[in-house]
């Protein structure tokens, strides 16, 4: 339990200390190599600043607001990062932000310092930067324009900022009336020189579901007490006959030293210092989702009288031991620095709502819930049902069972399990239903110490109820013709969905013993057999009455273009989206042969898309065809090189809440979870000597398990053994991975 | 103190409950002749709804706001009133209200209740209305539309309302999007299926100074749980590219049953309600300007357990024994109604701001502090000075006492003595240094369990600072020349007030041995002679070289318009404001001929204007001349029977927070502070054959002072005695005054 582990934190300090600094000045540590940059240009949509694992704060620099100098400008398109490398104009620190979205959404609570008379408008305020350093649970950056230097780190649920300020007079901004989110609406009160308190509105993710926009609440506490405060307001224009007697008429307002409460949607505060000399001033942003007072709580009690040094090396230590979860050996220092940082973006979401006190604003927020344990948020289920929760599941099995207990928690909290759930808002983006799946996988891998039948309840309440779901629409046409027509929107990819759900919760049913209930769902999960086209040997859509749809272009849709047939995608990337049946739709294609050339077309006719999860399993579909596995070991070798970098850029697309580092970090040990729900991994070549993934105890009888590759010359595979006994296979099954001792990877 | 009458209120209860069967029952008591719909039209803006004495909650129907069936609608117009009683369309109850000033401010937090489908529209929810029924601390109205009847009363700090609703779909709203105050920006919460908190910011009163707007804090709790409940918000409409994607752009957002805080300009809450018969529900609404908390802690503790008919029989209980301070017997019920009416609207401003606990937030707002007595608040001193306050301090003492804490209170938290003091902040609205006068009339009448020269010093501060001095603009020029130059707005109505402060303040340096500074205030408070034209025989203004402004029209100005020279007056209306020097300006004008001839002028040329106080004094100045003051009693009883009555209409316009009521009871009495400052009073015939003040035994000797007219034919006065003896004066001390038994008024 997260909780038990940083009170041993505390408890040990003097061992966490020791520790820290053989780390640090010792040889690199896998905390070492993290490189927050990656995934921060592209479109990777991840942030360069400090967060710790699962941690609900994070700070990041706000870059993307400032319409003349901004390449990639927030508000001029489609934009969901705080940060975007190439950006250069610097408008503050954003307190609480999504890594690896696909929608602009928090990157709010913004910190900015500045010298000089206080300016409040961000275009005017802002600054050009230099010197940037991102380390996990670390960035720094040079403000050039007011001189001053700006250090960050955070704990779980507070970001603590340092700025070093020249001599004369320095302003620390605390704006919300900017931020990354479109929702409007903010409230803001100094409690005293050394304080603020408030809450921002944040919501609307995908520019959708305005009606559930939520607050984030925070409290803000000052090291140094401010010479003078303010908080100011941007006012709407009045146009009624009033005006004439307003002066004041749409025009800020600057309210000096005042304690009042004020709301507004373009509000913030000014702290304002007179420095003899040079200065540092450490600011703790505690952030919370039920309460002002939780988010104090939560600052006193995580960071109370601790130095920013203090909870760096904290979060630092708690990274490394997070991250020494997996060791490698071998490999470039570039390879290590990919891995590394793609493990830590597997840790970032989900990530911990409840506050210290266990408090959570429960799903729909029509309550405050309260645990034990630790509550999770941001399950982005489309994406991360395919890699990152069976990572979890393998190396952090006691975090996915808290997960998926904070699923059953949804369930219970409104009936339902989350789809894309974010901060106890239900998004309903993208299509599926993914909990199960998840679910599924997780305790076929034997994480089981949850209520096993309540979520198989849960399950069977998705997968059958056909009115009012709003988990799977159009399940009553999906039930009956085995498919959704084009009555409804991208209803390939949607029956492909069901069909994996449904397999999985068939897999679950035997598990059980429902006999009857497993025949349904598996022969359920085979109708994707009746979109296929035999002369096209591709999956393709049908209308309402069975017809197949037309005109019907195969290539139309790459590119997220929206087309009649898939969502996020084309006929080429859902051509293999059947991962529970990859044998059976061998067959149904007409074998290997077949199989292999349709495939490898997928790949050359380009179509194949490195950024975007209907594809991402299909360089290891050769697996599946005897004497073809070299090119999937191909295939992933050069897919990593090319989209993998050790770069802003080097991330093949939004990261998808760890979906791509998940992808990367499998990738690189060899092994990738073919079939999501099915507890077996399939195999490549591994892309270090030796790999040593320690299992927790709670959860797995063995120790460790470690992945070896014997190197030979042209890197073929050659066969592998699991504790010597050659396999005779490329996959394994979950099972057999974990209680081995060793997977060894011999190359031709 | 008002704390402690309220608690033996408690101890006494069975005693309470004793009198207030009898009271109710029996004869009338003085609180039954209270009228609330005095005042309530002819833009006297008191509200007829239910308000404790002099308590910071209120509720009045809402009837302003509906631009198609509304004579006087808040937005089409200056209009200061939350109800006005011609009109007929109402939107709700606003829970916090000023009275009698002339600033559209606060009216806000409005409860309404509906039935049927929810509708958060004013104009679509609002309805019109029968069966009004006001009464000192109670107020119903049906509400046609929806046949709901609503009842309302309130405590110092709560205002509870009972609607009764009929079998099916019913609705309260709160909304506070709507309201009289022209600020925008609100927050709610909805707690509990029985609670909900928030703020509202109000403020920019008069249409000034809006970075002081602040928040008004509330809890709302009702008898019962609603069956569902929501909050709704109208949004901004985005213009940026964004909005593309935004379905919901500028769309209201209706959030059903969330308990998530939201913020915003046009926001509100319903709870809806499923009846299977006729029930009522009880709704208290309890106020703080300090915090959420103490709100509910002011509703707690004042109405915890309480039902509707507890409080409402409280604070009829609160009322009686204030109003009987003055008790009085002849008169028809008109009479009585009007006197009492106008009693009761002296006591409702300044109100308490202090909190149960007694904190309240400090002027400007920079810290909340603690009283363990009463804070007061809402000083409209320039108008109050005249009459309201001297009249608190005869009957009253101890609130005045209190009242002129709070203003020290003011001065040590922001250096200046309050001038129109709203809510704490400091309004800056009309002219004079006003405070001092008020300090010095209730000191020299006895009121002195106060720092006297801590007073002393603050009003000096405000009289001789002649640089940043916020209170006294022109305060050099004034010093050297002796008047305000045109390049001063009002300059002539200014050094008129500046005078009358001088004056007050040479009183009490005289009481205090401060030789020096008595003689140089007595000296400056006739430099108003200057300004005197002896051609026109008017006060008339100066051009900064001395010259007399041209071209002047003494009758500009009358009617509120801006003019040079005078301020809400003109030449003639501020003739003969000179309250303090009235028998050296009788000299200076060439005696008692040429005056009473002036100021029958200013009635003849229809100048008087009742509804303004710059001359509310004037029909009494026929008392300075020997033989003449038969005019005063006519013109008195004329004035009274013309713009006094028992009607809605009944007040000559603002009440101006009790200062026409004040003359009304001061007039109906017989007699009137004829110089605010001076502890004296002139003397004009009752309007009730006996009139009994009962004072107060920590500020006077005797139990009480009665009034008594001998009557006989034509009504003019033949004589004044003062306990048998005669006065031969039509002055009286107010010294001999309350040493006296019986002030006996004699007519031919």
């Amino acid at each position: 339990m997260f909780s038990i582990k940083k009170k041993s934190h505390k408890t040990a300090c003097i061992f966490c200390m020791l520790f820290f600094s053989i780390s640090i000045f010792a040889q690199q540590s896998p905390v070492d190599y993290v490189n927050p940059f990656i995934g921060t240009s592209n479109f990777g949509a991840t942030f360069p600043g400090p967060i710790a694992p699962r941690g609900m704060a994070s700070i990041s620099p706000f870059n993307v607001a400032g319409v003349k100098n901004t390449p990639m400008e927030k508000d001029s398109q489609w934009l969901s990062n705080p940060y975007v490398n190439e950006n250069n104009f610097l408008t503050g620190f954003s307190q609480v932000n999504l890594s690896g979205v696909g929608c602009p959404e928090l990157g709010v609570i913004l910190l900015m310092p500045t010298t000089g008379k206080v300016e409040i408008d961000h275009l005017k305020y802002g600054s050009n930067y230099s010197n940037e350093i991102a380390k996990a649970a670390f960035y720094s950056v040079n403000i050039d324009k007011y001189k001053v230097k700006g250090e960050f780190t955070a704990s779980t649920r507070v970001g603590v900022s340092r700025f070093t300020f020249p001599k004369g007079q320095s302003n620390i901004l605390l704006n919300l009336g900017l931020g990354l989110t479109n929702e409007e609406g903010a409230m803001i009160k100094v409690v005293s020189s050394t304080e603020i308190e408030g809450m921002k509105s944040v919501g609307s993710f995908c520019y959708n579901s305005p009606e559930d926009a939520y607050p984030v609440y925070f409290v803000a506490k000052f090291s140094k007490p401010a010479n003078k405060f303010g908080v100011w307001k941007k006012t709407a224009k009045y146009n009624g006959t009033e005006a004439q007697w307003m002066g004041y008429n749409g025009k800020t307002r600057m309210m000096e030293n005042t304690i009042k409460t004020v709301v507004g949607d373009s509000i913030g505060s000014y702290f304002t210092y007179k420095f003899e000399k040079q200065e540092t001033v450490e600011v703790k942003v505690g952030i919370s989702y039920v309460s002002i007072e939780n988010a104090r709580e939560n600052l006193e009690k995580e960071t109370g009288k601790k130095s920013f040094d203090d909870v760096y090396k904290e979060t630092y230590n708690e990274w490394n031991e997070e991250l020494s979860k997996i060791m490698v050996e071998g490999g470039s220092n570039d390879d290590r620095t990919i891995f590394y940082t793609a493990l830590y973006h597997t840790l970032i979401h989900p990530n911990i709502l409840n506050d210290f006190n266990g408090q959570y604003p429960e799903i729909k927020r029509t309550k405050i819930g309260k645990t034990d344990g630790t509550r999770y948020t941001v399950f982005s289920l489309w994406d991360t049902y395919r890699n990152m929760h069976p990572l979890t599941s393998l190396v952090y099995p006691k975090q996915q069972s808290d997960m998926i207990k904070s699923m059953l928690e949804m369930y219970d909290e409104n009936g339902w399990l989350p789809k894309w759930e974010l901060n106890s808002t239900e998004t309903f983006t993208m299509v599926g239903d993914p909990a199960s799946i998840v679910i599924v996988d997780a305790c076929l891998k034997g994480i089981q110490d949850f209520d096993i039948y309540r979520a198989y309840y849960a399950m069977l309440k998705g997968a059958d109820k056909t009115e009012d779901n709003p988990l799977r629409p159009g399940l009553k046409e999906y039930i009956e013709k085995g498919y959704l027509s084009t009555n409804y929107s991208g209803p390939v990819s949607t029956t492909l969905e069901y069909n994996t759900s449904d397999y999985a919760i068939s897999l679950l049913a035997k598990a059980l013993g429902e006999k009857d209930d497993y025949k349904r769902f598996a022969k359920r999960s085979l109708s994707y057999q009746k979109l296929y086209d035999k002369d096209l040997k591709l999956l393709r859509p049908r209308t309402a009455n069975g017809k197949w749809y037309e005109p019907f272009d195969p290539e139309a849709g790459s590119n997220f273009q929206a087309n009649v047939g898939f969502i996020e995608g084309n006929a080429w990337q859902y051509a293999f989206m059947v991962p529970h049946d990859m044998r059976g739709y061998i067959k149904l294609m007409g074998g290997d042969k077949v199989f292999s050339e349709q495939l490898q077309k997928v790949f050359d006719l380009k179509q194949f898309d490195m950024a975007n999860e209907p594809d991402i399993a299909y360089p290891y579909l050769f697996n599946y065809v005897k004497g073809q596995e070299w090119k999937s070991q191909e295939m992933v070798k050069k897919l990593v090189q090319e989209y993998f970098q050790n770069k802003p850029k080097g991330l093949p697309g939004n990261d998808d809440t760890g979906t791509m580092s998940a992808w990367l970090v499998y990738s690189m040990m060899g092994i990738y979870p073919i079939s999501p729900g099915d507890p077996i991994y399939t195999i490549t070549t591994p892309m270090f000597h030796r790999i040593t993934i320690k299992l927790d105890p709670r959860y797995y009888k063995k120790e460790s398990i470690v992945i070896e590759r014997q190197e030979n010359n042209d890197g073929k595979i050659n066969s592998i053994e699991i504790d010597g006994k050659s396999l005779n296979s490329f996959f394994i099954s979950h099972e057999d991975f974990v209680n081995g001792t060793k997977l060894k990877v011999i190359q031709n």
